[in-house]
């Protein structure tokens, strides 16, 4: 018998302690798995789980039985502490906390392996989608070149809920909070930036170095407006919130934005609170891993997944990625855009908009607003041409802009 | 160093001689690994790996240096022999051959185990797409119900071509024998019997018990007709053929036949060559995996991630089954049917076809011909009524029949 201890009994911990106390890990695990304590400072007295509570994480940490500490607090203190002291006691930590795995992942990790044993994160992207591990393992034979990625379900929801019913971002934002998909303080969702902890997991994984989430270009949904949508309707795209990041001469290249994707790219139908995750691997091409990124049963069987991991292999092949990796701006590519912008005078905006960008193409224009998409430029040219835009007609006159992918 | 044999120089086989050999997996697996011998009747004199063939496969086996042996000959003969041997002789097998691993998978796997070696077979299931793995180690935690997929990327390439530019059946075979996607003889794909092995092995695994291939009841494209790919555009469905199972009342449910999916469906927007497996998790929900499932080396890849798992891993936590799956032909399902039936008097039949379903959806008629879908009835009801129109119509002038997926 293993035995673990639980780091918080909030949504996903309560999940976590039912899932391995209602089932039977022998034939999976070789061995069988109970869950030994669950440390939280708040007392549960009607759970059939209350004998477990305990705020002493000092028993938790000398108690020799326990071998797995199973940490699913979230934010960095004192999950960072916690994790540390159990990993230097010899246990191993399995968690669902992806800011620490983005903050402190490969110095974690690099604890892990001086004493033994592992730290693993299934968990802490793609909710109950196995990515972490395919990632690791099967595709342990190709070169990871790009990853691009629907990361978040409230943002997912809600940009669906304004394709597909014409709802506000406000209003579709009350909805999510009504469904319980978007907690009341929503900014870590709605402004990108749980997106880009999960991409910064992604790329240190796949491309071997820690990257620094904090500087990775974030931008959320909330100035998308239904505007935008019809626009990108009209010509055959959808607006989705994409983490992507991929190798660009010796660095990489990470960013969190509303993309409009063409409705024949895999991602554009990832709809709801589901998200997916597209890997082009060297030798596999485009592979795509999908299912609901959230939720208690989901993200708890993940946990108890990595668990088992533990039980069946030891520390003999985890994930691991190192410190010092170094980021770009510069994707290398050519960049197309869609741009709304103020314009009164539509025929006199179109000829700014000529002049500036040469064959831009017109979408469409209405209600003193002029809607187009640039032609592929460098990301130079891109930034030249934005430049006399702005001059030409004011910065605070283009109301959208969006990059655009094939 | 670890040393494999690649049994069989074919695309897949040649495929894992270049990754391998391209490779270093010391950082992956902990140890290099290289090719020593390649096992085929042929010379390959050109080959810049001339110097690794041999026709002597009891030399292989008695080199006690090579302890992976890579099988991608294909069939039964003499690959499962071959197989047999090595694992007795203590070497690890590593295979992308579905027809051995659907029909002798639960005897090889326990051949490995009692010589402590690992039978291994990402390859063998949508080629380049981590499908094995996941489902055996990262959904370790849930309950497998059900599984449903796009598994042969030949004819979902030419479904697509009749959707999408109104190819016949046999005009879009052409196309794709001549890109290479389908083969001269291209029954095992157009009928069936690839996805009928693939999802026999998908369902081995997760439900833990061999099935019998060959009982599954497999039905191919051969009969879809422009017709029946127009009224199922009509009504927002399109044709996908679809292997699937389930657990029903401790048997397996499992059957491939083309059917009906709504165009919002995660599978119905699955096209060209690829492929993709939607696995219904008690936990995860519904997750998909998506790729391409062919291709030298996508499934090189699959291959040689395996080899990366046995050197790491050894064979601890391979994926295994036993012996004696139960099929059911119960779904234990309410069902509902799309049906074409001649119909020279098109109020007449609509009348029949009324008497014998009751509450069925006429889609429409023309040329002789009338569409409509069946109202949800359980199979047997459905049987019974089925029986009911042929006694009325005559069996002949049922001219395409396809179960409905919502």
């Amino acid at each position: 018998m293993k035995y673990a201890a639980v780091l918080g009994f909030g949504t996903v911990g309560s999940g976590v302690v039912e899932v391995i106390s209602g089932g039977s890990f022998q034939s999976k695990a070789g061995e069988d798995i109970a869950v030994k304590a669950v440390l939280d400072v708040r007392k549960f007295p009607d759970s059939p789980f209350a004998d477990l509570i305990t705020d002493d994480y000092q028993a938790i940490i000398e108690d020799k039985e326990i071998s797995i500490v199973i940490e699913t607090m979230g934010g960095i203190t004192p999950a960072y502490e916690f994790t540390a002291r159990a990993l230097r006691a010899g246990k191993s930590v399995v968690t669902s906390n992806k800011e620490l795995v983005a903050k402190k992942g490969a110095e974690l990790i690099k604890t892990a392996r001086e004493h033994g044993v592992s730290y693993l994160f299934e968990a802490s992207v793609g909710g109950g989608i196995p990515i972490i591990r395919p990632l690791h393992n099967c595709l342990a034979a190709n070169e990871i070149q790009e990853i691009m990625g629907i990361l978040n379900g409230t943002t997912n929801y809600i940009l669906t809920q304004m394709i597909q019913n014409g709802k506000s971002f406000g209003g579709a934002l009350e909805d999510a909070q009504a469904k319980g998909y978007a907690e009341r303080n929503p900014a870590a969702d709605v402004e990108g930036h749980d997106t880009c902890r999960k991409i910064a997991i992604l790329s240190a994984l796949s491309y071997g170095k820690q990257i620094d989430s904090d500087a990775v270009p974030t931008e959320g949904i909330t100035a998308v407006t239904l505007q935008d949508v019809a626009y990108a309707e009209k010509i055959g795209y959808v607006i989705k919130l994409i983490g992507r990041s991929k190798k660009s001469g010796g660095k990489v290249y990470a960013r969190v934005s509303p993309l409009l994707l063409p409705k024949g790219h895999p991602l554009a139908g990832v709809e709801d609170v589901f998200n997916a995750i597209l890997v082009r691997g060297s030798a596999t091409g485009d592979v795509m891993f999908y299912g609901k990124g959230a939720g208690k049963l989901p993200t708890a069987s993940a946990v108890v997944a990595d668990c088992i991991d533990i039980v069946k292999h030891g520390p003999a092949g985890a994930p691991f990625w190192e410190d010092g990796g170094e980021l770009t701006r510069d994707s290398g590519e050519n960049v197309r855009f869609y741009l709304r912008i103020k314009a009164d005078d539509v025929s006199r905006a179109e000829n700014g908009v000529q002049a500036v960008f040469g064959k831009a193409r017109v979408i469409g224009s209405g209600a003193g607003e002029l809607a187009f998409l640039t032609p592929e430029l460098s990301e130079e040219a891109f930034r030249e041409a934005e430049r006399r835009l702005e001059h030409l007609i004011g910065g605070e006159n283009i109301l959208g802009k969006l990059q655009v992918m094939e």
